[in-house]
């Protein structure tokens, strides 16, 4: 019944620096250490202070769990936040658990947790996604828990990490040479790729579109990953960045090339979810949106993919989980409003009204 | 007595991405919430955070402190990581916390306290030192907490924040155009500079040597900055990473020049601490050192100090904070180990076996 277990290793779109965006992912119930990451935002020291939380019980986890707007538990998240049809649970599996219960303290199980990434498949280069994936990079080296990773992404992707990011400038080149621990790998826009990972697993890039730069007059791209089990045949899909990008009759949609590929590839059945970034909630005026959605361009977005599947009264009772959220100034939690105004549009919208939705809240991990 | 707060917002050096390096300064007792920060590893959401835990009970806090090793609690870290003659305390002064008292959740007050910081002094461009600098900076522009901060450096620094990080590429350029609130500034080696935020105090940088590149044949810089109130003539100096540079006879030692100006120019009282790192123990081999210091190395520069300022048998009672440990895989917190290998070094050592040793522990404020 599942496929996929997702650990939310950071699921906010800033502007604070913990917990930016990524998502690791494994086969459900598989044993062992073995992921691959979407985004690096965090990291190992996000994997070591969710095992500090898990062995404790939950009436500390409680207090231990940081919410800065209202002294909500921990249970009210679980409760409000996750739709109700779906499966979250703090913390890692107990496979995973199982497989570092003999490492003697918490830094060990996580640095092992750690190198069992085998691959990061980056959105796009912007900090927020990356930092933690480079910052915990010379442990690839650090015995006696050596591994070996590959960063994949698109080619904007891969060159600007190795142009700007892993240059002997902002971080020592440990990309270099051949027999290196660290690979970089281009991937190839709307080509399946297998996961040297997983091999029952394959992914699938999409470039799409990420707003303008500030100091020339040219686009930011990010990308959409789709994720196969080519045994079960499900499929999920992660997202980076992106915007609503329809700029009249002549521009070439690129979100639509996504939602049209998925619902022609894709048997419905077999998409068990979309993680998609609703960084900021209705209340922001477009152009105080630099590249992101907001909840009624998100609706858009659904309303294509429905479209694209011909759906009329099909129930389209799809599970999206809302990543990216900007932590704003406010006295309520973004993430509460966001969810909320999300329902709220989706309430009088024939066909959409069965759509679940979830917020991705860290250290938490879904079973899909 | 007092002249400097400093905050410890990241005392660590990796390879874990939170609590990187970053130092919040204020005059000591000042009231309001301007600070300048030595690099920006931490920031916003590590404030906010630290305000999350100062307002629970010590007893909870202890749960709430990540020890990743030993089941240590805070008092513990407190009597045995700071030296006895010295103040540090969790957390924010009474007159920060005054400031945001106003401010309705743990968020909006530490976003304010943020907004506060009028200055980084960066000392090198490597990702764990500028990485929460980078990802907050959106917040300057964040009604209604809009802020204006400078980023100073010396060249090195300054261009390549400006070429690989605010490039539109890795960030937004947000330092494009006049009327920008984020800018940069170049300082000039050992030359005082004043602060915008503070008109008492003064900042002189030192360039020194950090390793080596991996794919070029070229050195990695780094800077030492003093800080000088020029009402007590009080002075702190802050290191970035830095390494033993004695290469041979006819190799310029850029650390003794720092060391041999503060001797010529900072009277031994007015020397209130040195922040200066030790990323590992002795155990670590020279050549996996990296262009960092480890405790002989770093015993050996203390000696040439004293050595520049002409002691023999006076008192050296300087107060040095380790900063930058890197937590390595091992069953004892490296940051114990270091400390106690300093001190069986300076026991034997006629002169600097007066010489205080405390940790930069994160989220505690020292006062000196």
């Amino acid at each position: 019944m599942f496929t996929f277990e997702v650990v939310i290793l950071g699921g906010l779109g800033g502007p604070g620096e913990n917990s930016s965006q990524c998502f690791m992912l494994r086969p459900y119930r598989s044993k062992g250490i073995k992921s691959i990451c979407v985004d690096g935002g965090a990291g190992a020291a996000q994997i070591c202070d969710t095992l500090m939380l898990q062995q404790k019980p939950v009436s500390e986890r409680d207090q231990l769990a940081f919410h800065y707007y209202e002294p909500d538990d921990q249970q009210y998240f679980l409760e409000n936040m996750i739709d109700k049809q779906s499966v979250a649970k703090f913390g890692f599996s107990s496979e995973t658990l199982d497989s570092v219960s003999q490492e003697r303290n918490a830094l060990k199980k996580g640095y092992k947790i750690y190198q069992g990434i085998g691959e990061y498949y980056v959105t796009h280069p912007h900090l927020d996604h990356i930092s933690a994936m480079v910052v915990n990079s010379p442990l690839v080296y650090e015995p006696p828990l050596v591994s070996e990773k590959t960063i994949c992404g698109l080619d904007f992707t891969v060159n600007a990490l190795q142009e700007h990011i892993f240059n002997d400038t902002i971080w020592p080149n440990l990309t270099y040479g051949k027999l290196q621990k660290l690979r970089v790998k281009t991937l190839q826009h709307s080509q399946w790729a297998p996961s040297s990972t997983f091999p029952q697993w394959e992914i699938i890039p999409f470039q799409v579109c990420h707003g303008c730069k500030v100091a020339q007059d040219s686009k930011v791209y990010s990308t959409v990953y789709l994720i196969r089990d080519k045994v079960s045949r499900d499929v999920i899909v992660i997202c980076g960045d992106l915007e609503y990008d329809y700029e009249g009759e002549n521009h070439k949609n690129l979100l639509d090339n996504v939602w049209r590929y998925i619902a022609k590839n894709v048997p419905f059945k077999h998409l068990k979810s979309i993680f998609i970034e609703c960084s900021s909630s209705s209340m922001v005026a477009c152009e105080n949106l630099y590249g992101h959605l907001s909840p009624p361009f998100l609706i858009h977005e659904l309303k294509s993919l429905y479209k694209f599947y011909g759906f009329t009264n099909d129930p389209f009772d799809l599970h999206v989980v809302i990543i990216h959220v900007k932590l704003t100034v406010s006295d309520t939690d973004p993430r509460k409003t966001i969810l909320h105004e999300l329902k709220e549009l989706v309430r009088g919208e024939e066909g959409l009204n069965k759509v679940r939705f979830s917020i991705a809240l860290d250290k938490h991990r879904f079973v899909l």
